[in-house]
């Protein structure tokens, strides 16, 4: 990546949309309920249960993500059941996608014994699915052709 | 995405690539020293106040970045100074910049006022560069038509 550190001058941490994306999805356990948002999950044993959380900590995560606007509550009531509620995710949430991915091939790549459990394939064509840096342009892009600019200065 | 819930029997959620990712960089301040990593730091002083962490946080996940193999750490010496520690991004903590490309451009869509403050461009050509969705036959990949697929069962 270039232009890396110079202007400092505009730059400020705290406006970096990383980080405001870390401040709504900032814990592992919240990753893991919109994951399996992502793989069709919308209860909440569901999403305790396949996320391997407590509880209260699930219940506190979805509360946070339906907060922020990732997923909507909605109640169902099946025969002779009290109401419940699903969770489903919005196109907010949908939009976390590619991110998801992104971490899951890193996962798969370095930190999996052998590929990962899970394979993501294009419906259309049967390839393999990838999280990748294009350009607008439609160019493949490594990280050593990045520029990095700044949008405005403080 | 299709092919989600079915066949349950071969998922395991901690087995997920996306959580083993997860175990590694699990915190907002890894994430923003990663970041930083990505910018160019490579002092101490600049991961902590660029991450806006303190003294002891930002050497604690320092370590466990160097530990993960995400970063390491070399000796440097400028005349009449000390020793000192420059933390370089290995291969494996590169490889990581779709997800915090992807996580920023999220963060521009949903979490930033004017589309944040940062713009990445490709140096080849000058276009906008995003983190996306491909098949490996090149098509651009919707959440729609990704199909779920087991690599094992357990």
């Amino acid at each position: 990546m270039t232009g890396m550190l110079e202007p400092r001058g505009g730059w400020e941490a705290r406006q970096c949309s990383i980080a405001k994306a870390l401040d709504v999805v900032s814990t592992r356990t919240a990753f893991l309920i919109l994951r399996e948002a992502h793989y069709g999950a919308t209860r909440f044993d569901e999403f305790a249960e396949r996320a391997g959380a407590s509880e209260p900590v699930t219940a506190a995560r979805l509360r946070e993500l339906v907060a922020a606007g990732l997923l909507v509550k909605e109640p169902y009531k099946e025969p002779g059941q009290r109401t419940r509620h699903a969770y489903r995710l919005t196109e907010k949430g949908h939009e976390l996608l590619p991110a998801l991915v992104a971490l899951m091939q890193w996962g798969d790549r370095w930190e999996a014994q052998d590929g990962g459990p899970v394979r993501l394939d294009h419906a259309g064509c049967g390839a393999r699915v990838r999280a990748e840096l294009r350009c607008e342009a439609g160019h493949r892009v490594d990280g050593g052709e990045l520029e990095l600019a700044y949008n405005r200065r403080a």
